[in-house]
């Protein structure tokens, strides 16, 4: 019984250690931005691309409306123009933040 | 009386002291943006869309009429591309406020 | 009438000096920004709703057009997003102006 | 003889003294910006308001249209959103150059 | 077969060599912004306007879509000044990361 | 003989000395932008107005198209007001390349 309660003891530790792991895998589900820096510039466009994005879903979180909108809005020469735009202004941030990989 | 005339002065003073607390409280109602600052790149973006959204509510305070219309135009692609371009520029504020949490 | 004399002479001191007073006031009605530097972020935000409007008056003085166009516009959400945009802009300046409340 | 040659040379001078007087206000006529310094932000504003109607300008020269343009788009809310977005644009530029009437 | 050996060693030895430079070359097919530093302003012009199209292949990358989209708004003056608008953005990002090529 | 030889040298030292000119000189042909300094703010103005002119043409480089829709469009204010606000985008990158000719 000793011995059982010292298993006991030590599989509290296991858990005490991997708990913080869990909560931590937990949270980074909804961290998608835990960073403005990157590795190159390309990196840093990729990155304004999904400010973009998620600036869109944060108004429309619907996944059905925003692919339904896409196909549309992506046969559109003026619109892709705006998405560009879009674009264009997140990755003066992201670039000034990797002070232009320099 | 004696006595009561000190117990008044005493609530008084106590009143006098709770007053100021009372007053911070009803202001702090109308505070809704006492910084910049924010803990993550992450936080600065929702930021950035309470601001966009404030933007907004200035123009039409009516929440009858904004939800009416994000109802219409979270439903547009184009609508929604403008106002992730409403929030990247909101987000370069917030970002530089925040020295792009380097 | 040498007593007068010394009145008239008092008389026109004391309107020499209110005159500046009275020039100034003048000139403050059509001062309507007198620095870009608020006590924070939210009266940052406030001075920023300010410049919009005054940049739409720049172009239409008539408040009568003013209140008509606002009142079609504000019930529509594409352009309730445009004015929060410009408002987006002119908050970028008074924040640098403040160094964003830092 | 000798008094008329002084009346001459005396007159000569007077001429070369205006001359360049005479060419700075024939130059002056063009010149339209000289500095992007002003006495306050307000200048400031009125300034960055001067550039939006120059840029306008430079692609319609044509008195006659820009007076029959503006009439109609000074009657719609969203081309006066968008005449204030323009000046927003102006006004960083200008505030910039003064580093913000600190 | 000594000799065949040491042969076989030497061509080894090449193909090590040359390994890297194969790699390298496959990797940069897709890396298509290595930096932003450019040698003059008008390559930095040209790199806005590629960052622009990349923004709008982002969207679409269907080039069959692009080039019909193209074919349409390259006719229309507003579509052309957008497009202007977006390079201009990006302009912006790439001059400051040049320092102006001062 | 010997002096044929020699002039021939000499000769071929002139037209060694001549080829760079000859090369730079076609070379400048296609280089419209060679820097973003300008003698003042007027002269930077006018470059915001080419910069933003060569982000049109990037685009659409028929002369008669360009010829054909800027005869459409500068008729129209909302299209005239889009020209203003490329312009004064371009002109930030333009005063911030010449610290606001200060």
């Amino acid at each position: 019984m000793m011995k059982t309660r010292k298993q006991l003891a030590a599989a509290l530790v296991v858990l005490a250690m991997l708990l913080p792991m869990v909560i931590q895998a937990e949270e980074k589900a909804d961290v998608w931005l835990p960073s403005l820096i990157t590795n190159s510039p390309q990196e840093g466009f990729e990155l304004a691309i999904k400010l973009s994005r998620m600036g869109v879903k944060s108004t429309q979180s619907s996944k059905e409306v925003l692919f339904r909108e896409r196909a549309k809005y992506s046969q559109d020469g003026e619109a892709l123009t705006h998405a560009s735009e879009v674009i264009a202004v997140n990755f003066q941030t992201v670039a000034a933040a990797n002070d232009y990989w320099k």
